[in-house]
């Protein structure tokens, strides 16, 4: 059965992204910014109360260490380095979970690091290291590295869909600064398909395999709750 | 039976502070910096590996949120931000011991949190509070809210005497930015001294009652090493 | 003739706080976030762009060096290492000035290091310290040592009345975490009589002396654009 | 006339790398860290007073934003944001430089951001459009971006030599996290070498080219007094 997973959790100190107390009631996987491109202790506790509440599980969203670039740029770390950063912002959200009687449940790559995890191997085995020590499934794309090493390690690969973003004719995501707006019943009838057939069509208009173990949805389009009441029924 | 405790890892990036290679084998109780004072996923990583290669148990050793005054300057924080702030700092820790397969020792504040909780109820709390979450003992002061506080929450406290330190008439410990040269044989007879009678001499030359479950060095000590090896002798 | 100030450009990264395109044209002098509590390069630039485009003058609003707490968190920091990090932020801020042709206008303290200058000498003294470096005016508040110690070092003084915040019977400013709406026809009422009188009303109904140089306004009050619209018919 | 330059400041809070005090005396220009790689407000205004003390000219070092990596991780940072990053660190600089009566010399950038000028466009380009605001030399590698781009942009071009650097066959320079020591009469006389003939042995034993305007000394190179002093000796 299909979840939805958004990401959480994303302000920090005094900024807010995202109106998460209206999008938890409609997600099942809550993935919790650890500090490292958003999120601070305090947006992390309360984000895991807000998932308690609601019956969501949480997972961690670690990022390459860039605040300021909301963890959308490209850094050149070496694995050993990146696994390190990783465990840390995991453990941390790990203890956050454990003050909430909560467990750990996936393991999320942000931002830059999504993207370097699907094409760059020291990446992808980063990701892994860091897994090794929580074991926690992986979310994921489809034919990409997430998909060919994170199983190879031992891990359990979760393959999404994006159900608020355009898919490139070869298959890849076309990430942009600032999320538009999303037609909430295209949404959900593309979310459907994938779901059944593994497929959607690109922008070109090419069909393209895509996940269908979780959809994820991004709390910072502009009508994210619209897009998930649509979502949420048909995932179910 | 009393225990030798120093703070370790206090490096940052590529800067280095204290000789960790050559204490770390003459210390039982490792108190690891978590990133907000000092320390950083890669020096946490590589100091609970130096610390388990050496039979050393760790504890977290973590700090307000002040990277540049070294977690020295006293911050006004509320009791629940800084509880966050403690279990992610220790959250992180418990996941680097982890990914070693070791586990969460004791846990003892850094600096300015150290000596803000030994004063300030609500920040004596906020430990006991991120203390709660992980269960393990807590390195402080006697005759302060250490003592006072960390057993009425039901937390073990185990009471430090300070070998590189000069104590005030008081009973409190006179902090410098910079720590002076101490003389290894005296720091080795006011070891002995504390641990069998629970007393020490401070400047003034009067009698003050300092802890005697663990003697903590500082690895910033110009001579740590000999003050170190002379302690050594006279802890077993 | 009195002016109207604001403090802008307090985003971060991905965040924003305030509603700056809106209000730049209603305000005389804009207060930017200079990068520690709030404001990075790129905000600080485009802020500035913003505000020449408009005709405002851009004066520095430095702080204490907490980006979480958006520098409302008091922190115990020496004269010295205070005014560096004042003349860190405000340097940076002229080199953003100098890039867009423009001049600094003054210096307005941010947050709780405001509070600090008001009552600790050795903080107006850092105040002073870097304002020595650049020969700006210093915005503050009457009856505190803004207004005693300033003008003493050779600074001019700048009066501020609040027109979105309460004032305590003592005078002080009620400082909450969240600013609340105001109703803009009693705040342009309050303005009116501040500038006339040197007078406001207290939450107590008590009479106390405020600034009659330069009326604030907080862009994070829900309603901002509204208070200023209707304060500006005042301030002419 | 040639001059030696030198990274200096680069400590952060209580951490220092090189010896600063040591090597200000035998250097014509300082490089100073502006609190992006290293450097803190503290640092740079006590390295800036440093440098006044012994007549040594100041510039600007500045870097990507990395403290961990110290600048020497590459990031997929854009022209503007990049430029805003370097005049945000550079003004910083000029205002310390302003508070002890001393004018901004020249622009070096710093590790990572230094390799990605010499052969990125855009890059190079965010270089000279920092440079424009404060109009002052830019230091780097001939047969680089460097060399090509600055004048164009209209900015004065200061070839350097590496005295404490290997350099590969292709001209590059073979740059190690910790550097090694170096033999300081090797090193002088590499340097009267590139002086006189603008050529240096690559680690192949081929003749590269290499500048004559500057020689660059690392302060963290182990024996760094003893290269400077050998250097000073031919450099005059």
């Amino acid at each position: 059965m299909a979840t939805i997973n958004c990401d959480m959790g994303e302000g920090y100190g005094p900024w807010r992204i995202g109106d998460d107390v209206a999008l938890m009631p409609l997600i099942d996987l809550a993935n919790v910014a650890c500090g490292f491109h958003a999120g601070d202790p305090s947006w992390m506790r309360a984000t895991v109360r807000l998932a308690k509440r609601h019956g969501v599980a949480v997972g961690a969203h670690p990022s390459l260490p860039d605040r300021q670039g909301f963890g959308r740029r490209e850094m050149a770390m070496g694995r050993e380095e990146l696994a390190d950063a990783l465990i840390y912002q995991i453990g941390a959200l790990a203890g956050m979970l454990r003050a909430e009687g909560m467990a750990l449940h996936h393991i999320k790559p942000h931002g830059a690091l999504y993207g370097m995890a699907a094409r760059l191997d020291p990446v992808a085995q980063a990701v892994c290291d860091a897994a090794d020590v929580f074991g926690v499934p992986i979310l994921g794309m489809p034919g990409t590295l997430h998909e060919s090493v994170y199983p190879t390690r031992g891990h359990r690969f979760v393959a999404e869909f994006y159900a608020d973003l355009d898919y490139a004719d070869g298959g890849g995501l076309i990430i942009t600064r600032e999320h538009a707006p999303v037609d909430p019943a295209l949404a959900a009838e593309r979310c459907a398909r994938a779901l059944t057939s593994g497929l959607a069509a690109s922008l070109g208009g090419v069909d393209v395999v895509v996940g269908r173990d979780s959809i994820c949805l991004h709390s910072d389009t502009p009508n994210a709750v619209e897009v998930a009441l649509a979502v949420r029924g048909v995932v179910r």
